[in-house]
């Protein structure tokens, strides 16, 4: 049995029992379990470069001990895809970004695609994240539903609506051909929003949840053997850091 | 149960018992299974725009009969992707090619990755694919070992050899960060080789199989009810085709 | 005297008559005559992927023989490029795709430049294909006049009009600088779209008709003693293709 | 019958009669005559951005006297392109660079192509040129043969050694498909080198003469009734300048 | 005591002294005093390619004159950037353009940014010097205010109304996040202008003068000892110019 | 009096008083003074992703204590930039972080340049800043001296050595016009450098100290009264962080 730790960088568990039942949606592999842990300290959503900064050293911490309690892999439950990058340098099992996760298959199944996103603020972060995983050629644009992270699951209908709303409006003004949700908190929205945009647009277009290709894409890591270069993440060098 | 067909663009069936064992070292997910099928006519490989062109209606053809039989999911096995986006436009499975799949892993797990290819003809279409996929800024190099397809298979130990010998200059003079083999008939030299040039270079280096990846994907996409975007790949209009 | 063979490749005689009149006003070289041919089989006009892979075996047949006639140089006379790479690598004569032709003119006489298409089915082959050959920096947009190819020559009028206004949109809200007619089925259209569309803007706008462009590039080719490289369209390899 | 002025951009006449003597045997189109002009002030040869700007004025002077007096095309006849832009703003008949010619046909006829550079005071304004014409993904490298402008036809020999030097060095090292002559000086060198690295290579290797594609193109358009766009080249505004 | 040279790059010393009382706000170095120097010659606005180049050359004689004469640095004081390179070639004391130092400052201080440009003219020379110098990811849209160089001075109240509204324009619809005036000529608007649209917006939206920037560059690099590469711009090679 | 805090990102008071000394060489504005304050905790110098990422908190924690303090600007002393896009959303004075600064120094001054590192493990976040800063297209190579930044202070003469093989290297195999130190701590190097490197070669090679480029920067943003725009920033919204 092979064990992947997902972890929530927000500083409360108040999510953990709603993701573990989302990913339960998710048709995984039935060779592997899953462990969600959120973190005891840092902020308590992350939307911007701040909240990335200041969540970063705790990511760290709860996935090197993950590694040390033999989990297989990691993954980074959150679109921004914070401290994903020092995870992969400090780790060697296979670490995974829902970001880059949701980037890689959205360019796989369309030519362009829009980011739906929470709040302003996460575009900066979010833009550099899309170019630097696929270059600038696939993004269409950043949408925001304008709704913060914090409310996402008190507004489920509101959430929809406004999912609903922009996900024509990148189609029709920004020329998108595929979505993909910017927050892995937007839980239950991917496969309805799927469903509902095809439908009126008449044309299949794909939802995706950054959350769920994570989650398939660390499997296959693990299954096959793989995992990110240490060539392009050199193991840090030992020094004292206090 | 699920069902995926694996479509090998070549006209003669020579491959397909040892693809068909090759796959069953990948760790594929229990709840599929897999079939194998190569072409009537065509080239006996795939090694150039031109064998492509010739071998692409005779791979629509599978793939159109696979998707009436109430296959689940298309892999077109070869790195160059031939008839790939005209499958994806004609069929609502979902459809993957062992090329984009394998750029795909490639770039998240190395920044800079190179191709080892199998003999020079075939750079021009795979600089092309890679380049379409993810952009311009990944592909390091594409290195030949100069051994034809159709000597691939008898060829085990010089192949060896020549892949080690490429992965090396890959590395050290390309600066390339991971590997991507550039053929999915060097059956068997993935996983050996990945374990030989990491210890070699002294630092973990993927060597990703690109067909493994493929299985990979096409697995999570049924799993998870995606596929192509209609409107990058919308459906072949109605007219008379002879 | 030269003789340059210029394939329509859909499987209909229809246009052959028609096309042949039109190049008569592209003021071609005396030196030179042409030929046009079209498919025994294949798609009877090309609007997608899946139409050009299907035509493609039977775009290189006639290509083949050209070359083994005698002719001196080959236009593949469709805006989507079918075959083209193909061709390239199989004949050493020169070979022109009409869509290359135009997208080189219109660089030439415009920073920014949109494709005025028949309809969507083809913009994902036709974004690929202009930024393959002059990069992302100099397309506008691709506009659709929303008419099938097999319509274009029964409505003459209508086509015109819907040319006229994609036109005008292509500039007022894509900022487009030149016009490239997506098409080389749009006959007598280029010359009068031109006119009048400077006109209207008050400055001059280049229309680029695709065939004419690629039939005054390959007269040079052929004079200059040009061809396309080698190196980048190696020969096919010997083998079985049945 | 059509008349071209082609430009000299040099302060000497020194060259006129061995360039009129090169055109004749591009095998133009015999509706069109050319008459070459050099310059009264100005720099003996183009070699950097200095020479560029202070050639600029007296080329346009040159430019817009052809115009008057009933010329229907000019080109600018070096590779740089000096002036290219402003007399594309000023007149109404067609300009062609030398520049971007030698550029796009090098394009059409290979993936990646080395520019044979006189010396090295050239590259900066070289590279920019290419890159602004057909983006970043084309050239090769820039190689020099390290003989100024003024001593190239006092050098055939020496020059045709060093070229086919670097020729060999841009395929092998650089990688380079295709080649072109940085320079419209190097008089008799194109078909000649062509014909000896084809045959080195052992594949067709097409070495472009950027004099002879601008005749060529500017032929091209004037028979098609094109010029650059109005929009991207606007006429100067009227005013005062002393 | 630094001395640094203004170039002002219009045939007519009008704009001299308001120029020079503009400086006086920039909080320059005590350390420093500047010259304001026009043309003798030239056009009297620089609002093309043509104007550029028809400057150039008297351009190249102040800064020439200037080196003679001691001083540490030159900029030349216009957004279009003419003759910069040629300078850059010839001196060697840092030349610095108003252009180039505009876009660096934009660029860092927002990622995306828009240029408020004067006429329509200018679009294009300013389009390809913004993507030369920081690459094609940072220009969200370059906006006219209709207003030609010659009556900016006597515009003030409608060239800031006109400059409000694009700027609104260019954050609203083209998503700029930072802003720079496209013309040296616009006086006495940076500042108030930033505080107007930051005050609208509600979000500080830094306008950047394209003068003051270079200044402060200017003189950096004369304190540091920095001066633009001799390889980048090599020395022009001896020979007659007349 | 402005007051700038140059914040050094490493858990060790050790370099504060050489650091200081250094900048004392840089000509600074008389209308300024500088304080230098380095961490608490952290670690003990920035050499990856992973020191990025455990540093950051504590950086941020020394921006904010500024801002409150009085402080006019702040510069992050690492070329590695690590919180200086956090520290833009949360701060409303100047932020400048040593590596943009020098790579924007670094792309005026040369259109290709080098950055010379201390050991391997920086180039991923080296590489990706750098494209970030200015794009793709200036970046000719990263060159490492193979010297932990522990050691750079008692190794000054290995150290100025291996500069300078690494400077010859950039320049000759990688055509490298401009060079930039990829680290603050290579104090009394650059100058040194530049003068060494430049009468090597025969030509002016800047060798930009990121360090002494951000104090210029941040020094004219102040005068100007400029700040990073608060759309590319936006202020982090209220929330728990714990």
């Amino acid at each position: 049995m092979y064990k992947i730790k997902i972890i929530l960088p927000v500083a409360t568990d108040r999510y953990n029992e709603s993701v573990y039942k989302e990913i339960k949606g998710f048709s995984l592999d039935p060779r592997f379990e899953f462990e969600v842990e959120s973190l005891s300290h840092g902020p308590i959503s992350i939307e911007c470069e701040y909240d990335c900064a200041i969540a970063s050293p705790h990511i760290i911490n709860v996935a090197e001990q993950a590694e040390t309690d033999g989990f297989h892999g990691v993954v980074v439950y959150c679109f921004d895809d914070p401290a994903v990058k020092a995870c992969k340098e400090k780790l060697e099992i296979p670490v995974v970004g829902a970001g880059e996760a949701g980037v890689h298959y959205s360019t796989l199944l369309g030519k362009k695609f829009s980011v739906l996103m929470t709040i302003k603020n996460a575009i900066t972060v979010t833009r550099e994240m899309v170019e630097n995983t696929v270059g600038p050629g696939h993004l269409a644009s950043i949408r925001v539903v304008d709704i913060p992270v914090a409310k996402l699951d008190s507004s489920a209908d509101k959430l929809f609506e406004a999912l609903l709303a922009s996900a024509k409006d990148a189609i029709c003004q920004d020329h998108a051909e595929a979505l993909v949700l910017g927050c892995t908190g937007m839980l239950g929205m991917a496969e309805k929003l799927q469903e509902e945009i095809s439908s009126d647009i008449g044309a299949f277009i794909p939802v995706i949840s950054p959350g769920a290709t994570a989650l398939h894409l660390v499997q296959s890591l693990v299954l096959l053997n793989y995992r990110h270069s240490g060539l392009t993440f050199m193991t840090p060098p030992d020094k004292i850091r206090k």
